[in-house]
């Protein structure tokens, strides 16, 4: 039998999936799982999106451009220039969700063996795309007392090697829901442009920031333009998941250049959820004002109630719906797997995600668990108390 | 300014889209360009699928399975089955598009310096997906003399190092329409068992199949399952390119299992496109009858209208939809561009591939070029025409 690539075989498992096979059985006994583990947003999807694909008139279903739909792009970028960030539609290239803008840009501007320096923890599948393209990732502790900012500057300086080609942020930040600030996105800025590295951020929680604050795009930063590249998506903003319509943005015109190179090879992103996506840029502003006061009151109660169980630490979110929580348990992995193997309370038990996934750092992360606050309020609350009461009965 | 990777400044172009820009020049010009060019059909998309889509009920629109939606996988199997090769839905993997297929296959076979051995002239975007992956394309000429088949395998055979991984066809052939028999699939089994490699058979064209031939698949072929890896898309089959919707089909569980991780990294293919893509597996099988017979009514009219131009050879395509020409030019390049700038009959012009970007080894085909029979008749009819008065005109 034909051996399978080093690489493929070194691929890590998604953290999140590993304990998919352990809720099922736990599903299959009769218990009632619910969800804390994943980013799929209960939100409805915006009507008018919908409303597109249900009236839709087309009798051949086409490739569209390999860089996306020209009317798509054109009404992006009006959307990004009412949200402060001034592009051209030609600055824009569609992929097939962020997870293939990130893919791009990383084959874009690494080759096997450059480094990329992702704070840590990060979202795990960049880790994916990393091993994928055969990048190396270089990981910076952020830590849970002060919220996952943005590490020390001089440590960041510390890690550049002569293969180092990029600083890699999520902003808002999943898992930890980080909101960096102006001054911290500006001292980055400011390190790329000494070592001559792009500065890449992942910015699909944009809409999510809360307690008034402003999310701040690496697109604002003045004098960055050929150094930033930024990664959207409407899976988040418009709880459009499974549409997989992301994009890449800058105004670095040799980046965009190369990353249509990947994406002609790939012919074209798909062209049903390009017509809801582009439908979706109608969707009225009361639509988001809902969304994050919904949000940010979860947000608020999953606080408080995660605040009433000893021992437990949290790191306060100010964007994205996930928060990053420490447990008085020695083994996250396990305590995960056993909530779903052997705990149950009233019928039913919580899945969340344990956090060493998020780490790159081995040993980093093993006492906490990344919870998506992506459920309506009485469900959050009952999981947090059967958390409280998993914690009294757990044996590790 | 960073620089770009190594990788990406060498990825091909497309060869079909850097004639583009003169394509629309023409047009601007008010000339008529008849595309020859591309695969994309002009036949309607079945109705049962695109009526799947408007009668979409969901609210929010989720993440499927990375691995595809369990119903789709479990009727796609069924589908096989009709069709003369059995599989189970675990057996399948879903992508997006036969483009995602075909780089997860690359990524779980290969690594960044293995060899990958595939008979040319075929399909360009191989060379993307190879380069992305760092991949060293090995190429074995096939000729338009003998239509594109199989070399001797006795070549292939001389061709394997300790770095070849596996053996890629596309089957029927784009760009060559040739038809592999089953003495010639099975000549490639015992080869790839004999020197332990992957089989990788690219079928996207399989219900395309003219003068009473069936398709062999590679699933067919007895004593392959650990060897064998088919890739499909419903792109051609239902006239549903722009769906993005295709997948890996194996035997082999660990190959399967591999690409999973890869799927996982990704999260999810596209969810309309999914939905669509189960509806059109309830497409009447008359359909298929009338688009086969349209197009080897097409595939006739294209080879009787090109043997009456002088010095103009053809191989006979006997599926997919393409057909190789050589034409009786220097450089069919420089003739393709000037088809554009310079020339029109009536106020029209045509666009067409030239085949050397589908070859790998230099100086092959530059006097070839492809040509896509997915216009219908009286247009392709105008368009062999218009290639003729210009073949006289042409000073090259």
């Amino acid at each position: 039998m034909p051996s399978l690539s080093k690489k493929s075989q070194a691929m890590p498992p998604s953290p999140i999936r590993k304990l998919v096979p352990y809720a099922e059985a736990a599903k299959k006994r009769g218990v009632q799982v619910i969800h804390l583990n994943i980013g799929q947003p209960d939100i409805k999807t915006p009507e008018v999106a919908l409303q597109a694909i249900r009236s839709l008139r087309l009798e051949v279903l086409e490739y569209s451009r390999s860089e996306g739909n020209e009317s798509y792009r054109t009404k992006l970028a009006a959307y990004y220039g009412a949200h402060g960030i001034a592009v051209t539609p030609e600055q824009i290239l569609v992929t097939t969700g962020g997870s293939e803008a990130l893919s791009f840009v990383m084959g874009c501007i690494a080759d096997p063996g450059d480094e990329i320096i992702i704070p840590e923890p990060f979202y795990a599948n960049y880790n994916g795309f990393a091993m994928a393209n055969g990048v190396k990732v270089v990981p910076i502790a952020s830590s849970l007392e002060d919220n996952f900012a943005l590490p020390p500057i001089e440590t960041f300086e510390s890690y550049i090697t002569p293969r180092t080609r990029a600083i890699l942020l999520c902003n808002p930040g999943n898992p930890t829901g980080y909101l960096y600030t102006p001054e911290e996105i500006r001292k980055l800025a400011d390190l790329v442009k000494k070592h001559d590295l792009f500065l890449v951020a992942d910015e699909v929680y944009r809409e999510f920031a809360y307690d008034g604050k402003k999310h701040h795009s690496i697109l604002q930063e003045p004098g960055l333009d050929p150094y930033a590249v930024m990664v959207d998506s409407v899976s988040k903003r418009y709880s459009m998941c499974g549409a997989r319509i992301g994009c890449i943005v800058s105004r670095n015109p040799d980046l965009v250049h190369s990353a249509l190179k990947f994406a002609q090879a790939r012919l074209s992103p798909p062209t049903l959820a390009q017509i809801a996506s582009e439908a979706a840029l109608e969707t009225p502003q009361a639509y988001f004002d809902e969304v994050i006061g919904e949000y940010s009151a979860r947000r608020d109660l999953l606080l408080e109630e995660l605040s009433r169980i000893p021992g437990v630490r949290v790191a306060k979110p100010q964007g994205a719906f996930y928060c990053m929580v420490e447990l008085p348990v020695g083994d996250a992995d396990h305590f995960a797997q056993w909530l779903l193997e052997e705990f149950q309370w009233e019928g039913a038990t919580v899945m969340v995600a344990p956090a060493a996934g998020f780490y790159a750092t081995p040993g980093l992360g093993t006492r906490e668990v990344r919870i998506a606050y992506v459920l309506e309020q009485d469900l959050l609350k009952k999981a947090v108390r059967i958390l409280g009461e998993a914690l009294k009965k757990y044996p590790g």
